[in-house]
């Protein structure tokens, strides 16, 4: 009886419990000789000769045996569809000399076929399964239970369990971490309008399914739970939305007693520690970077820093110039002209891309995008350069450190044109890349932590109110405290975010733990109703620890690693991006006599209420 | 950096990644001289001269400084009211002479405070901690983070991270299991009456929470997973049921190729190795018991196996008497006499034990109840004496294994007798440990399996109907499949449960592979409509494996290890016997505007719809 954990993979035992001898990615050369027992789907069948054998960890050769006493194992094995499901007895072979296939970790051997038996016909597959990738998304989500049979998804879901064990044994067994779980059935929370609702059996009460166990993680700190983390299920409706997920798992960590660098050494040991081998290592501990230098030299709060073309602050170059924009934009009290720099944009761009780069510019964010180009011997090539004495174009080539064949973009204005020179970057990086430039190592993992978020920021639809730039627990930056009270906008907050390629894998804080200081947040600074968060305040009256914690988006984290153009390439069952599974055909109708114990009914448009009369 | 998994408890690191040297429930004589920072609430303040703090790991006393260079830190310590957060930094010294603690693990040192913080300060406890036991549930619930705090709950839901640990360890690191996430918004499955509705943004269309991911991991396996487990979130709405929770927990496993002997070995070897080493070790394999004889000899499908008292076929004994209800009795097809025989029950059974014992099985199973004394010298008291040779009194007395000072219950019937006797068992089990009788040892842990219960049983509602004992996807027994078209009421399953102490800890079983067995039972047997379940048939005929497994209920089995009254105490956010969440009150109110993306509306009663008009 094995008693003690092995962490490595090699020790599983695959064959326990059941009757089989070795898996089909088992056998070699050492093998030769053994009576083996295996099963399998049936991949490949020839002539009756022999078949190929699949299961979840490799491929086997088969011999169909052609003497007489074994007619009735060769009638079995010949006539079998591709995909049933079979059980071969026999004994391992070496290949014939000549005949092993190096490519295959099985190659050198093939089983012998002794006994054999169909265990589930497999009827007329609707594709076949190797070009399964190429069939339409919606028709594999159908059929996902034969997507899952392919490699791919079949190695995705196994390294995610694989990651996901890993950081439980860095959390658990290293950290002292405990697994809690919380609940999903809980209440609305304020602004929760993205919250799936679950009516009760109490006329006009719902539960609401949580967006993240939050408030819960909290209150476990304040019950001395000390070092909490859950692999945990969260919702939100967002509607349509492309790559996300009415349901998503978060890898939730909380710590008592703890400031935002213990839990950013801690993440990253986490990622250390479970990084899968085979992706090669990952260094520690992460770049930081505050979230004004993030925008202003990205545009962006989670940049990809797998490539240079920063964002450049040109404003002093140009500020002596005679151009009405510079001018115009220079007056007001935040303008400035930025730009970047696209490396042999001449080369890999054409004009057709630079116009659509300038478009994009014009119609998601309403910003011009001048152009300027380094020609091949050194000088500009733009609208502005009459404009620009030879001192200025010498300083402008230094400042956008430019050199022949690059393309810069410039923009000028108050504040949106970082956002639109961030957008930019990455539109002229895949544009550069699909046209053959390598810009960005495929294989590389840039973390990077984006630090000094603001506290508030002004409400899109009303900018004289604020909300919060995260959520209303967030603790303000110790240096800004006083702020709190006299200039709420000026207050940086102790978020940070993890990102990873240019993607926000991760995102946490250290917590308000004053009762004081929350009520004031949600009250004065936010002007919310903070009754419904009463169960909240009122536990930090009573000896809240200071705390803080992160949550790591696992889903996307785990189709970076692999290197996923989808989430749902690393979740089982996904849904489609309306929200329906295609499989089982969820969500569906129920009838009025299901709807009455929770004293709800649906409300038809009228058009459907007479079609359903009818 | 440390890289290797490491099982054992005594390798965590508590204190990496915060400021704290130790816990409070670390230092040992060998600290002696060590400055250290300790974190934690105040336990106990005496007179400003000492105060202990306490976080989830222990206590240390702490010695408040009495020189004037420290009159600050004095001030600190002897004001904090206790339950407040504060930060010690001091030196271990020894306590003095005599002055030890033999029973508190810190009780050698204390620590002299030289700084100190408060970090957060607590208002008046609505009870003290350490009365809070006593008090109500409810209240207790209100203050859950409170409750948290007990030394109670902390270590419960520690244990049960631990546990939950070992067995992944046990399952994905030994046994090469996959730990893959199923969705919990599907939809309704049929006869799913208990499921939560969960309302989406089509019109008319609803998810439902599933009460268990059962269709998910079936298709995982045709999906070729082969070993598939999760800790499964599962949802149940059972309205007010004692001692049920709308969302509970099991440890969900599925396999591939297996049969049930090989199931039941995952299993123990799964409980083996995750058993907590202070409740002792528990034996394997199990015990295995076949449905009919659990029936027979207690009455029940989840025997408590702690002790005897079996219920004794006494037909054979009595068939010769002229008794005219035992006559009766016998003279129907099914018809027995049974009885059970309570040791010491004259001792520890008064009357009006008796008399509630008959009482309770005439209300609950409308069975009368005789009773038989065995007096001091050994003869029976009773009415059926009279009717009975002296012969046949001792082979009753033979067959019931009598001795003086026993009370036998005996009870004639055709079918329900065996439950009523079952019950009674079970209650003057309980009554004769009340009144002293060692009967089951507390820290005994009886496992046992019961299997072979039938595949179908008739309708409550109407008998001629049959339906699914367990649910539509198990196997029939394969030496009975051949029943399944003949009889089917007489088909035995490949259902399992797992039984502990008296309570059904786990059940599961081999599923049915082959799509035509499938629809036949769901077709012809139990005349339900397939359609809803038409892509669970479809996936059985794309080479679905034989596949089997089962779900452990992980609240009711740790709350099992721990002896905890109910499973409310191994959940740190549990919700009333009513559904609702005393802390957060959920569910609640929501605005018409709130369910207006879900086009639904309350249907209110009358009198309520008048009443919020006004």
């Amino acid at each position: 009886m094995l008693q003690q954990s092995v962490p490595s993979q090699q020790n599983q035992h695959f064959n326990s419990f059941v009757t089989r001898t070795n898996t089909c990615g088992e056998l070699r050369a050492a093998h030769v000789g053994q009576k083996v027992t295996l099963y399998g789907w049936v991949q490949y069948q020839r002539q009756g000769l022999f078949l190929v054998l699949r299961d979840f960890q490799g491929l086997t050769q088969v011999i169909i045996p052609q003497d007489e006493a074994h007619s009735h194992v060769k009638e079995l094995l010949s006539n079998a569809p591709l995909e049933s499901v079979v059980r071969v007895t026999g004994t391992v072979s070496p290949r014939p000399s000549g005949q092993e296939n190096p490519k295959m970790p099985t190659g050198d051997i093939e089983v012998k076929a002794e006994t054999a038996e169909i265990l589930n016909s497999c009827k007329k597959l609707p594709f076949e399964i190797k070009d399964f990738i190429k069939k339409s998304e919606a028709l594999r989500m159908q059929y996902r239970y034969l997507d899952l049979r392919s490699c791919r998804l079949q190695s995705a879901l196994r390294l995610r369990s694989r990651v996901v064990m890993r950081m439980r044994e860095y959390l658990c067994n290293l950290h002292g971490f405990v697994d809690v779980e919380t609940p999903t059935l809980f209440k609305r929370t304020p602004g929760g309008a993205k919250e799936f609702l679950v009516p009760s059996r109490e006329v006009g009460k719902f539960y609401s399914l949580p967006q993240s166990p939050q408030q819960f993680k909290q209150l476990l700190m304040v019950g001395g739970m000390d070092r909490y983390f859950q692999v945990a299920r969260c919702y939100r409706d967002e509607g349509s939305r492309p790559d996300r997920q009415p349901e998503f798992t978060q890898i939730d960590i909380e710590m008592s007693f703890v400031d935002q660098a213990g839990i950013q050494r801690l993440i990253e040991g986490l990622l250390q520690h479970s990084w899968p081998e085979e992706r090669g290592s990952i260094m520690t501990p992460f770049p930081s970077m505050t979230y004004e230098e993030a925008l202003a030299d990205y545009g962006t709060d989670k940049p990809d820093t797998r490539f240079g073309m920063k964002i450049v602050d040109i404003s002093d170059v140009l500020r002596g110039s005679n151009i009405h924009f510079v001018q115009n934009a220079l007056s007001y009290p935040h303008g400035s002209i930025r730009a970047i720099c696209i490396p042999q944009g001449v080369r890999y761009l054409t004009n057709k891309d630079l116009g659509s780069l300038k478009e994009s510019a014009k119609s998601q964010f309403n910003q011009e995008i001048m152009e300027i180009i380094c020609r091949p011997d050194g000088s500009l090539k733009s609208l502005l350069t009459k404009f620009l004495g030879e001192k200025e174009q010498s300083e402008l080539i230094r400042a956008l450190n430019m050199e022949e064949g690059d393309v810069v973009l410039l923009a000028a204005g108050e504040h949106k044109q970082c956002s639109a020179l961030g957008a930019l970057r990455l539109l002229s990086a895949n544009l550069l890349e699909a046209a053959g430039l390598a810009l960005r190592d495929p294989t590389a993992f840039h973390f990077l932590w984006v630090v000094d978020f603001p506290l508030f920021l002004p409400k899109a639809e009303n900018p004289t109110e604020l909300e919060s730039a995260h959520h209303p627990f967030t603790a303000p930056h110790p240096s800004d405290v006083s702020l709190l009270y006299s200039d709420p906008t000026k207050v940086r907050s102790q978020h940070y975010d993890l990102v990873l390629n240019g993607n926000e894998v991760g995102g946490g804080s250290i917590r308000i733990h004053s009762a004081e200081q929350q009520r004031f947040v949600l009250e004065k600074v936010l002007k919310e109703d903070s009754e419904v968060l009463s169960h909240l305040i009122e536990a930090l009256e009573f000896g809240a620890p200071p705390h803080g914690g992160i949550a790591l988006g696992l889903d996307r984290l785990i189709s970076l690693i692999v290197d996923a153009p989808s989430i749902r390439d690393v979740i089982a069952f996904p849904k489609s991006f309306r929200g329906r599974d295609l499989m089982g055909n969820a969500p569906d109708y129920v009838t009025p006599e299901e709807l009455e114990p929770y004293h709800i009914q649906v409300s038809w448009p009228l058009e459907e209420k007479e079609a359903k009369k009818n």
